[in-house]
């Protein structure tokens, strides 16, 4: 009989072979996806040293048909927190190499995004990635560096040193990819107005490969309070984050243990779980029997007197921001936006923000244009699987907001910060809905929606009102004019004291009484 | 300026940490994610050695609530090829260690599935897997065995060895897991239901929790004909797999290299591929440079003399199967099942088996009931999202085909077989819209349903002829009657012979005639 052959492969190799799961499926695809992890992690280096990010992209065309799969030249240049000389090679040249693996916000996740583009570049033209960046001291560094994708290595071709006494920091990446731009550029474009939206704080210069500027400045200097990195949740712990705690901690007591590694878990709180669990909390951590873990993890994930997780590892955009970036995008008649209080999934924290904009400079009518971004980065693909869908298109009934769906152009914006953002694929398409998660969005939503309806009643009721005077300016006067003859007398009462008083009055119940 | 740390995971962590984009994101859907890898491993086993599959599932209660989150046992056995006693540690121990690496379709795909629920048992339990198999020697392995995550390494608890006279082969698996079953439980059966109807050739037995039995015998004992190891087609190599054959390849020059490793590359079209990539033939391929094999790869992409892949290496259904599965599971009204021939998309071959199914056993009208199967295993999840539906639910206007979607029962099945099934998600819920697949669909859907079209063409007329005869039937005895009376004769002539005459009639226009 057969035996069948097991064989082992690299984490490259594995996203080498399915790189469409993380976003690279065709050319048009792999150019937006390609754009969209350099932007990103430029986005967060800046933000990670609180600098307002300033970010030049361009597109440069190299060879192959315009209008279909040809050679392209990315160049994505930053000035943020730089990468050390001597970690360039494995931040960008392995794959599940990189500093996002820690618990806070931040719009890459996966650790996948700046290796894959390069690897995509190199499997489509068999061409080195340069990497130029400096961490702002006295040198900057210069890599060519291509993957040994079956080794998951980086493979550096060239380094070079530039003495540098401007001591200026950021990231500069260049490489060469196969793409289809001229499909891809309506993606590509909607990629960046959307992402200036939500970074309103940001500089991004494009340059497309006809040499078109695209300009996207900052609309306003301040910057969002920025994350912080956070302790787990015990609601969001399972046995093996709790094994890792036990072998790294210094603390030789479990009450200190769990004071000190966990999230509000504080003397009071560890007592009580110490009791429910019926541990003693002097027996060393390191001490503890695999199914004693097991047992602690199920007592924590059932117990109920943890507060919710803060969210000061969080950094939503705040009111003010959002309504700006909106307004200058969208330009509408009228904004609400609203912020949700802090909220929490299986102890990981969550922040919606929503933001419902109506009429003016919004381009469609007759459905409901649905802005999707998460840790402030816009989700373009797979709309309709996601929860903000779901919410917008099935669970509100616009009509109770007197907004009618046929004839009102209506644009909705839900923003999702978390330091765990519940995405279904690794290409960072779409929000899985959960139930706590789309109970914010729901709310969110409806809150926004009934400033709305606010705002339209008040609108229906001007032009109500206007409409009222228009009728009382035309035939008062003729009233007057008739009443005055058929009363003898000579001289007409003056409506214009009437008309202003009809005008002034706010509430038209109140002048009809 | 604080550096950012850079740290590497190891491909069991990052599977570990972002399990929910395999399919693993809550109790509910986790439960029936590891069901379904196991399903999925079991059947590929017993089909790799030409065996019909009889899979025996069991889920035992083993702690915490009934009504939401609680401890089962999940234990799984099949009649497969079973795994060499030497490599079932890192075969279920080591994630993407498998044995679906190769050009061949197969259900599993990312080499993930079995290692996954493994890794998911263990850090909701904190308890090791067990391991069950032999290929058929005189031993059969039991392994207990847990993951080192952060490592991606086996760890293996206890090993037995059983002498076997029997020569028994398969592989048991047996795990606890955290699940909410009593949610989980109508995908499940869905899933079961489903699977027994891609494979009608293969005997499932399910006991569940409560201990309920559900069977699913075959209905046929015909194998579908079994899928072989392909070559690349040159239409879906990068440089990157070109560089790998170079590596290992035994051949000296260019023109048998072309030959030996891609599929439809005869002499002749070796010969005009070197002449267009204007390369010698007699030139050594470990002597290439990388600028050359990337030209080659490019001079390969654009050649518009290769046939198209072969379809040897596909295993579909077949139209008498996949029928025979659809009536036992629905038995409809009408059915008609069409297999298209095989086309390819990047050089990967795939076929598409539609069924159309109305009236009958189909339990719901109103809607379009979807079955969507990839390489012979149900898609439940995300199913709006899917190629299916956009060509079920946007591009056919079944009122052409004379279906009434408000008042008929309709369910069509598509099943999509290829070596690499375009999927979105490592979860494996829907299908990609490859515009070659989404034409191929799109087809078989439209000449299904002229079938049905047919039928319910003849249907209508055959309703129709029913009813013209039912008016003859009352009226022609009258009329007869009356004539007989008016002509003053005494019988009435037998209108018995004038109403078979009708009713026998096949066409309704020749008989007004």
């Amino acid at each position: 009989m057969a035996s069948t052959v097991f064989e082992e492969i690299s984490p490259a190799d594995f996203f080498y072979r399915n790189r469409e799961i993380a976003g690279f499926s065709n050319p048009v695809r792999a150019l937006y996806s390609a754009l969209r992890e350099l932007v990103e992690n430029s986005l967060d280096a800046a933000e990670v040293i609180g600098v307002l990010p300033e970010l030049y992209i361009r597109f440069t065309y190299v060879s192959g048909p315009i209008d279909g799969s040809a050679i392209y030249k990315i160049r994505v240049e930053d000035n943020g927190s730089g990468v050390r000389g001597d970690m360039i090679p494995s931040a960008f040249g392995k794959v599940l190499s990189g500093s996002k693996f820690r618990l806070k916000q931040s719009r890459g996740t996966f650790g996948l995004g700046g290796t894959m583009t390069i690897l995509y570049g190199q499997i489509t033209t068999n061409t080195p990635a340069r990497v130029i960046s400096s961490i702002g001291s006295d040198y900057i560094h210069e890599y060519e560096l291509m993957i040994d994708i079956q080794r998951n290595n980086p493979n550096v071709l060239r380094y070079k040193t530039h003495v540098d006494p401007e001591h200026w920091h950021g990231t500069i990446i260049e490489l060469s990819a196969e793409g289809d731009y001229t499909r891809a550029a309506p993606k590509i474009l909607e990629y960046l107005k959307q992402t200036a939206m939500v970074n309103p704080y940001a500089d991004i210069t494009f340059v497309d490969p006809r040499g078109r500027l695209y300009v996207f400045d900052k609309a306003v200097k301040k910057m969002p309070r920025m994350p912080r990195e956070t302790k787990p949740h015990p609601h969001s712990v399972d046995v093996e984050t709790v094994q890792r705690l036990i072998t790294v901690t210094r603390c030789n007591d479990l009450f200190s243990f769990l004071t000190t590694h966990f999230l509000r878990v504080g003397k009071g709180i560890a007592r009580r779980l110490l009791e429910e669990a019926q541990l003693n909390g002097e027996t060393s951590p390191k001490s503890l029997t695999p199914n004693t873990v097991a047992h602690l993890v199920n007592v924590m994930k059932g117990f109920t007197g943890f507060l919710p997780p803060d969210a000061s590892c969080l950094s939503p955009l705040g009111v003010e921001l959002l309504e700006a970036g909106i307004k200058k995008e969208l330009n509408p008649e009228f904004i609400s936006v609203v912020e949700r209080p802090p909220s929490s999934y299986s102890g990981h924290p969550f922040i919606v923000e929503v933001g419902v904009a109506y009429g003016g400079g919004i381009p469609k009518t007759g459905e409901i244009i649905l802005y999707r971004f998460a840790n402030k980065i816009p989700l373009l693909y797979d709309e309709t699987s996601d929860v903000s869908w779901k919410v917008t298109h099935g669970l509100v009934d616009w009509r109770h907001y007197k907004v009618n769906l046929l004839e009102d152009a209506l644009a909705v914006v839900v923003h999702v910060c978390s330091t765990k953002i519940p995405y279904k694929t690794v290409g960072k398409e779409f929000l899985a809905d959960r139930p706590e998660v789309e109970r914010e969005i729901l709310n969110g939503v409806r809150q926004a929606a009934r400033n709305l309806m606010v705002y339209l009643s008040r609108k229906e009721r001007v032009d109500r009102d206007r409409k009222r005077l228009d009728v009382y300016a035309k035939y008062l006067p003729k009233v007057a004019r008739f009443s005055t003859r058929l009363s003898g007398e000579e001289k007409e009462p003056d409506v214009g004291v009437l008309l202003r008083k009809v005008a002034k009055s706010e509430s038209p119940e109140s002048t009809e009484a």
